[in-house]
């Protein structure tokens, strides 16, 4: 048992230097749950001058990801660069060469995952992507080894910290999507160029990935129907508050009669739900299985030391095994990939669900009376209308719907939002009531 | 990988039934996953009559647990029965003869588990107990393997499912503790005697298994300060709430230079917190780490289904090892035996917070004033006081401390109490305001 594993980090940024950082201060710790020694073997980085607050050991640091993958030293190979590529191509040349890898690389794995662990399979090798979901918590390790006595019915996520941030600030501060975008961006919450965060991208890599491994099908990440915050004001929060609700940005998987419905929007929720409390760059996963019931996983979803956490956990794992000689025996997607088949997903336009409607209109007399008409000729009922006297103009007029479809939603709004009373596009969020 | 690996379940009670039911149920959701059959070779249980809603297979129940022991078909033998015996000489009988253990036993598990781990150990087999903690929540795996990479700091747990039902009921309906108790027994919720759940007993077995899986020490069970809710009335609740806090039985375990902290006691917590919102018979665990942050594991802490999800989770990490023929390799309590010591408690008198007192006093002049003196002869110092006037006696003052110690608190506690103007003892209790 006094064999060292040796560990290759192919990106030193961020998550880069939070893994070498725990792999150097918690060596002790690591070796007295294990018995072995990780070492850090080699650090591959374009860039070798950047102080990142971590001193590597000399000679360690690189410029050549190919010359790390090849070292014989070692053993599992970390792809911390992020992106497309060259990550898939390092990634690919390290399984045909035998090495495990440990990736924190969501969009890769949700987009062209498949084809990476089928090398990995053939090769007899495995991928580590704990860190990919949820940044410290150990969410896929629960749903794949914890939860696999159960048939899992579905997931509803936080799942991208950035917009969790600025939703968590309007509504607990009143500030408006730009005033809180700007300071999440200044803080470093948030990217120069914000789409993937905002726009629900990041969150629908990351249901992609988790549904995979909750039920075991192919997600053609294409079709996940997927809707950012950037149309939420400060008005929607202010409603949803009214309402006893609050707008979270969540990824939506769930499981009906072999169909999968599966969508990352923002949606209002019943603020005594545990999600609404879910604040800050906090992620929390919900799962629910046919005997174990509710559960609920919560931490930080990003950052150096969270990922690092996870991207260590994963070494961890997959040394274990090499120090025993021995193929990783879990599939890293809980499920063999000869048995997976692609998902049917549910078609988005069919989810039914009670709808928030906020139209922006001119004020005049009618203007309800003729909205309301449409939404009726469409077979949309209300439950209730908000319409405040207000100063100016744009008016706001809040709806609540009862039961009804997307498609019907979308077909009301495509004549409504071309009326002339209509000043901006109507904002439509799912109020998920019946949140387990 | 056609082998079958054979389950014997000792005790055909409620847990029992449910691992059952999913060893039945989900049989094929479990051979996707791993490969192999898990078959239920033997049920041991003396009542043989009883319908538990699953119906065996013939001559599968019989009530001699000895035999199922010895029984060549099986490979892991489930424990279920409860108690301290004979449940500790089966599940010894089990490990001498070669056999993994799977328990939700938690009341041997803290009291005799060291034991029963070295047996295993000396065996070369293992022993599988998620389902003793947190019911169906695989936060076990997520400490032990997840989380293996952090120096853990401290564990906050709510980890009475009885006592949680009780204390949320009070909270939410205004409930007298009486008054649910009576209900939670009718409903099935609290057992007729009710003693392990109200008086912390069961909530001081699950810390202290988790506090040695999450710190690596050995426990002391009869060391760990216990109290329980019985003494919590309606009007503390309230005077909770007035304060902008939830009462909540909370099991504690902070690590701090090389002492362990560890109590169970009803504390008062922000509203705010995730924890606070944890309600009726769930559970969570917060657990902190020197890299991951803050993380938090919820769920049903009990229950036939949840607990049986956990416990078949634990057979099928040990059917995996050993459908390879191999040992199980991950240290059930997350470190080698051999590297634990003795954990130093910290002196609870020692403690240091901020406390709640509630005191049931006589309706006469000066009541206020000799109370404060004493408080502030032992040191004790108050942030704020509140007296209402109240129509009768006794009268309910109740004094919020700034941070003082346990210690203190007693000592003035002694004298107050005894004072001939005091109607009742006196409620002290933590408020956690910093709670992470």
């Amino acid at each position: 048992m006094s064999r060292t594993i040796g560990v290759g980090v192919i990106g030193f940024g961020t998550v880069g230097a939070g893994t070498i950082e725990i792999l150097m201060k918690n060596g002790d710790l690591i070796q007295r749950h294990t018995g072995f020694r990780i070492e850090l073997k080699r650090v591959a980085d374009l860039d070798t001058e950047t102080d990142r607050g971590v001193t590597l050991p000399p000679g360690i640091l690189i410029t050549d990801a190919k010359a790390l993958i090849a070292d014989p030293e070692v053993d599992i190979v970390v792809e911390l660069m992020g992106g497309y590529e060259p990550a898939a191509t390092f990634i690919r040349e390290a399984l045909n060469n035998g090495k495990y890898v440990v990736t924190a690389n969501k969009a890769l794995l949700a987009t062209q995952g498949w084809e990476l662990f089928e090398t990995a399979d053939k090769n007899g090798v495995s991928i580590g992507f704990e860190a990919s979901v949820g940044g410290g918590i150990p969410v896929l390790r629960s749903i794949r080894e914890g939860l696999c006595t159960n048939n899992l019915n579905s997931i509803h996520g936080i799942l991208n910290g950035t917009a969790n941030y600025i939703l968590s600030r309007m509504t607990l501060e009143e500030l408006a999507f730009e005033e809180v975008l700007k300071e999440a961006q200044q803080k470093g919450y948030a990217e120069a160029d914000p789409s993937f965060d905002v726009k629900g991208i990041d969150a629908a890599h990351k249901i992609a990935i988790l549904s995979s491994m909750a039920f075991g099908v192919k997600i053609p990440f294409d079709k996940i129907s997927t809707m950012g915050i950037t149309e939420i004001e400060q008005l929607d929060v202010k409603h949803a508050r009214e309402l006893g609700l609050v707008i979270k940005l969540l990824a939506i998987s769930q499981w009906q009669a072999g169909e999968l419905e599966i969508r990352v929007e923002p949606v209002m929720i019943p603020e005594t739900h545990l999600l609404a409390k879910v604040n800050g760059v906090y992620n929390a996963v919900h799962v629910m299985g046919d005997f174990v019931g509710s559960t609920l996983y919560y931490g930080k979803g990003a950052g150096r030391r969270p990922t690092g956490s996870a991207v260590v956990g994963d070494i961890i794992a997959i040394a274990r095994q090499l120090t025993k000689g021995e193929a990783y025996d879990i599939p890293p997607l809980g499920f063999p990939l000869s048995s997976f088949q692609p998902a049917v997903l549910k078609d988005s336009e069919e989810v039914k669900g009670i709808f928030y409607l906020r139209m922006m209109t001119a004020d005049q007399p009618g203007v309800l009376s003729r909205i309301s008409g449409i939404l009726g000729e469409n077979g949309i009922s209300l439950s209730s209308v908000i319409q405040k006297g207000e100063k100016q103009e744009p008016v706001a007029i809040v709806m609540v719907t009862h039961e009804t479809t997307q498609r019907q939603i979308h077909n009301a709004l495509r004549i409504i939002d071309d009326l002339e009373i209509i000043r901006r596009p109507t904002l439509a969020l799912h109020i998920e009531m019946d949140l387990k």
